[in-house]
């Protein structure tokens, strides 16, 4: 197998039926629910009724009491962590902070906190029991706008809470856990020179990943300190860190099975009921498994950051953006880290900028403690940066894709975080929008309501991290493929169809494996777009490894030099001899007599990262008396890379693209002055099902990754970048109002309709 | 690491507590029948009530009207196969006969062999439907004594069957299945030279490996034909090819989970319910689960061979045998396969003859077909050959250990199969147990019946075959090891303790998995006492490789040349300037940074394979009323080349020695005229218990093998060869008889005590 630039696929770029599919449509693929094991319990999770209280004193008789009932545990019950971060790997992480979110110590810092756990016989005992379960609060003032949160004036979530980062630290208490600047050029001279200034200021609002399957945990923790977890997770190799740290364990003395996964868009990268499960388990020397209800996840998993952003760009008559100024706060939720980083790394991506400044913020207040949800931060940052140059180019009478190809970011040119883009697909992203049929047709009109055609683009820089992957040659000539990450978007189909590339079997004939955390090396989780790209990489040089095995084998057969043994589309040959060259198959059976089976391994880090370019155009039509906003067509052009497996490319595309509408238009997390969530159910957190939505349009825009051996990207997060400033730019041209409020929900779009025509 | 001569060993030849032990203690160890999965139905097997009919007609149609059953299959619908030989990497196997043993086609050929089977909402309605199956059969004449069966006249059970071997070819119908000879020098010449000739005959019968936990096989098979089986067995690939061969399935559509095994002992090496679980479950669409009762195992898996031997040596007055020759006739049960070659192999291994000639057949009667059992076919042939050795020695005048140090096998000595040995322990076994404290020790009286004491050798060739490992590294620094072989006999612990040596970790650091078909590469069946010595090797190979990729990394991180990085008792230290060494736990910490994650992987196919040498002492007392034999005092001593866990191989010492006792002394199928078996449970087929037996000695001589790295042999098999010979002679020294059958049950003690004192 050659480099990418010479190689002709003949299995990546092909549509095959995904390994997993039966599976899941006739109902056998075991998800964590799934998972029963002999003498197991049941727990439930007690949970805040207030958004800010201290916790006075908790009473556990009586629901120890209760027949049923095998333990009860309440946060005095975690061990007691040092402040601080710890580095798993690449990623940081706060274990403190993560303990206590998962239950409260002394303080509850939002509605859905975690107080006390039960384990008990039955689901339902252990649901009485929480009942049984009392707890004296103090409850205290609570804060749950961001801008607010930053008062100086503010109820304090966390006491120990100081500002760090880029700015200036501070010594007093704060909900602002840190700050960062992304700044060049001079941005005064810029603002100077532009013949036009936009400016204008954004809230979005905290918006769930929604995936289908809740949270689960199934842990068994052994006599002598070794545990196992079952657990739907985009990483076991995660949960298991992650429950060693809370618990202060070995984490080599947990070994973590990842079952399916239901969803995870992000949501699934931490834990939450995974060291309870263990602590109970401990407690009672039972399995013991804990099921999340939806309001559960909604109330107390990770959302992402609904945002407070301005957003000032300029730009000379020509379209030439000259400067950018951008301050964001988000919503980290009731502990450090929102996604903030992510969103000023990402704001600008699309567009050369030479004078630019970005700050950042991340604010804690008393919202459930967000976690990642697809491009985390991106969308939030593209609302503001997406409408502002779609205002720009109407000022200046500019076709909104073209202000966009004359600012387009390409190779060599310097993100607004530093590095610059090596071979990127952005300007040939912008180039196949503008050339698209959807583009290109006229708007339709369908019932003479206001209609209108919105455009914008979104970029995302995509993960490398850790992954490691093995290959091994069956006796029958086929492949097995075994990896460390769940599978949340084909990345079976993928892996498979890779290692079938490499050593000329068809995707049929790979089987693909994904395996717990003692049975395959270190992976990291399955995120940030990464698994095609790095296990990928890894999958691909595990089956280089086996070719090389396999040319090895032959060479002591023919008993000729190895050098002299060719492997090609699934045949061995001789260049040097008679020998008839034998496939795959006809190797594999004489493997024994040769020296033995023949598997591959690979473990990797790679740096190659290709990141991602969108370009999405929405026609929008817009009833006027209820300000219900219907999706007419919508078609997302993206660079992919290499799409291994087009379909399942699209389908992320299509993935990512729902639920950026669902966020633009109907999404939000719905408080009361309590602090309660008045939506946590999926009647009233109104997601958009299939009667919602046209079939989303795909354009794939292939331009390789030079940072990977088959040129792979990529491709799951970027589509969730452009939908809320698409389809409010494609509202304002529909009914003339800029929405800079998420979700444009029709009283919101009323109210602005209707001071709009105030205004008349 | 350097080769075995200069290594010093600081975890192998220590005594870790099992990884296994505390999940097997506690319950909590999965077993094959403590799989279930939801919907899953329960599946019976009608076997045949005679020991040799035709099957006239078989009426499905009352089991199938009963409410809950879903499904009767019959030996009709399983795929009919071509007759032959398939090679199942170095194992030929017949997968025709296979297939009928599994489920009989127009004959039955032994009590037990099953004819129907059901599946049903429950075990107990699988159960009741079985008495709803109406067979009709015709009766035929059956044959269970192998010398009958291999008369003329004799009821014929495979009528395509001709005799095949090296000696004969015949076109006639018969029994004989294959015959072979071993011969070397002159035989006439031989026995000529001799000065005492000793010449017997012996009979054994058909015994079990009586393993406590029954066979059992989940199998779910997918609408896409791809299918999962779990199951206890020793070899999780076997039984993949095995049932991929019996239903014509591409091997790699079967998954096979290897459960764990409660004991197998060879008779979990080959396939009776998984075939027959994947059709019923192929046939309903839902799960299927078949587990054997005690009277199935019995009557219907694979024991060992009853035998019939003819030994006949000679030797000069100084001890040195002179000819040696042999017959043997083996009963392989129902189809052909009986373990008559090993029996050759192995007869004379602890002994240097020149002049011999050793005939085996493998002959087909009415009882189950026969399977591997410790050591196959050895013991039979040892009872032959070290009873009449005892006789020699006695008539000779010469120690009986003498005689066996005089005649022993060493370096370069031609076993009788050809080959010459490699350097190997046989002497070293003969002279420790000759200075051992028990031989050197008086014989007990402990309360004045008579007594007496024996000795006996055994050898083992063992064996190498395919196996594949994978090492990775945990992000803590421990380590975790994958292989392919289920732990029959602490084989978890030796892996974990062989990669821990590598790595410099401590065993209890290194997590030992056995994974499934698709998670590991191809790894032949555990047994022929290969898996520390073969996979072991392979984990060695494995850790070597993560070794090399250590030192990789930490080049990376200092930033120097790989060979100047050195890796010793699990720190890297470089070799050329001041870097501080590093442990494998800082330097795993710091992987990310440094290229990623590390593991090695490698498959092997062994050739350097240590054969293995016991030799027994056992002191008896013979109760001259009933003929009951006390075992007073039992002493093993055996070559284990290097031992990797001295417990582990003791306790592979005194279970196979407590095997061979009760082969020796009270085991055997006892069968009625109409060839049923009487006595098909615990109850009846009395094994030795605790309170049987004294604890058995074990003196370990360790003669490193220099096939291996670490030196190691196989230990598992050799234990059971000696005990019933060593039994034998004690019981002549007691009492006078030279027992010639086995069991030496009171029975045939008696009459031998009662013939003999007819004669004074």
């Amino acid at each position: 197998m050659e480099s990418q630039q010479e190689y002709k696929f003949k299995v990546i770029g092909t549509r095959p039926i995904r390994h997993d599919g039966v599976d899941k449509v006739t109902g056998r693929a075991k998800y964590g629910a799934d998972i029963s094991l002999p003498g197991m319990l049941h727990g439930k999770v007690l949970r805040s009724p207030h958004a800010h209280a201290r916790i006075k004193s908790i009473d556990v008789s009586a629901a120890l009491a209760l027949p049923g009932v095998k333990a009860v545990i309440t946060g005095q019950e975690l061990p007691e962590l040092a402040p601080g971060i710890y580095q798993m790997g690449e990623i940081p992480i706060n274990p403190q902070y993560l303990s206590r979110n998962i239950m409260a110590r002394d303080k509850v810092l939002y509605n859905g906190h975690a107080v006390a756990a039960v384990a008990a016989t039955s689901p339902h005992v252990a649901e009485d029991a929480l009942a049984l379960i009392k707890v004296e609060y103090e409850v205290l003032p609570h804060v749950l706008d961001v801008r607010k949160a930053m008062a100086d004036e503010a109820p304090i979530l966390l006491p120990d809470l100081r500002t760090s980062g880029t700015l200036e630290k501070s010594d007093k208490p704060t909900n602002v856990a840190s700050q960062l600047r992304f700044a060049r050029g001079d941005l005064a001279a810029g603002f100077k020179a532009a013949d036009v200034v936009v400016e204008r200021e954004f809230n979005t609002s905290m918006v769930h990943q929604g995936y289908i399957e809740p949270h689960n945990a199934v842990a068994q923790y052994n006599e002598d300190g070794h545990s196992t977890v079952w657990v739907s997770t985009q990483g076991q190799f995660s949960v298991r860190e992650l429950c060693a740290q809370i618990l202060k364990m070995p984490s080599s003395n947990i070994k973590v099975v990842p079952d399916e996964i239901g969803g995870g868009f992000g949501g699934k990268t931490t834990v939450y009921l995974e060291p309870l499960a263990l602590l109970l388990s401990k407690k009672t020397g039972k399995p013991v498994k804990l099921v999340m209800s939806r309001s559960e996840v909604l109330r107390a998993t990770g959302p992402t950051s609904g945002s407070y952003i301005r957003c000032k760009l300029g730009a000379t008559k020509d379209g030439t953006i000259t400067a950018a100024e951008i301050w964001m706060a988000y919503e980290a939720g009731a502990f450090p880290g929102s996604p903030v980083g992510a969103g000023c790394m990402t704001a600008l991506g699309p567009y050369v900028v030479d004078n630019l400044q970005i700050d950042g913020f991340d604010v804690v207040l008393n919202k459930p403690k967000t976690c990642a949800y697809r491009a985390p931060g991106a969308t939030n940052a593209a609302l503001g940066v997406e409408t502002v140059i779609d205002e720009l180019a109407e000022k200046l009478g500019i076709d909104p894709l073209e202000i966009r190809r004359i600012n387009g970011s390409q190779e060599g040119t310097a993100q607004p975080a530093g590095p610059k883009f090596l071979r990127i697909g952005c300007l040939e992203t912008l180039e196949a929008a503008k050339s698209s049929a959807h583009y290109k047709s006229p708007l339709p009109k369908p019932d003479g309501k206001p209609v209108g055609r919105g455009v914008a683009s979104g970029f995302w820089f995509n993960a490398g991290l850790q992954s490691s992957a093995a290959v091994s040659i069956n006796s029958d000539g086929t492949a097995n493929v075994v990896t460390g990450s769940p599978d949340i978007g084909g990345s079976r189909a993928s892996c498979a169809m890779i290692a079938a590339e490499v050593l000329g079997l068809t995707a049929e004939e790979v089987h693909p494996v994904v395996a717990d955390t003692e049975s395959i090396g270190h992976t990291d989780v399955t995120g940030g777009s990464r698994v095609t790209f790095a296990t990928g990489y890894a999958v691909y040089e595990a089956a280089q490894e086996a070719v090389r095995k396999l040319k090895q084998r032959a060479a002591t057969l023919w008993k000729v030099k190895e050098e002299d043994v060719a492997y090609q589309d699934g045949v061995v040959s001789c260049v040097n001899n008679g020998q008839e060259p034998m496939t795959l198959k006809q190797l594999a059976s004489k493997l024994v007599h040769a020296g033995g089976p023949v598997s591959g391994q690979a473990s990797v880090n790679p740096r190659g990262v290709g990141p991602c370019f969108a370009t999405h155009i929405v026609d929008v039509e817009v009833d006027p008396e209820t300000g219900k906003v219907e999706i007419l067509r919508y078609t997302a052009v993206q660079d992919v890379g290499k799409a291994v497996h087009p379909s399942y490319v699209e389908g992320q595309i299509q993935g990512g693209t729902a639920q950026g509408i669902g966020w633009a238009l109907n999404e939000e997390y719905y408080y009361d002055e309590s602090g309660t969530m008045r939506n946590s159910g999926f009647l009233d957190y109104r997601m958009p099902t299939c009667l919602d939505l046209p079939m989303i349009e795909t354009i794939l825009v292939e331009v390789p990754n030079p940072g990977h051996p088959l040129g792979i990207r990529g491709v799951g997060e970027v589509p969730i970048v452009p939908p809320p400033a698409a389809i409010a730019n494609a509202i304002y041209r529909a009914v003339g109002v800029r929405m800079t409020e998420l979700p444009m929900s029709p009283p919101k779009l009323c109210k602005a309709m209707a001071e709009k025509n105030a205004k008349k």
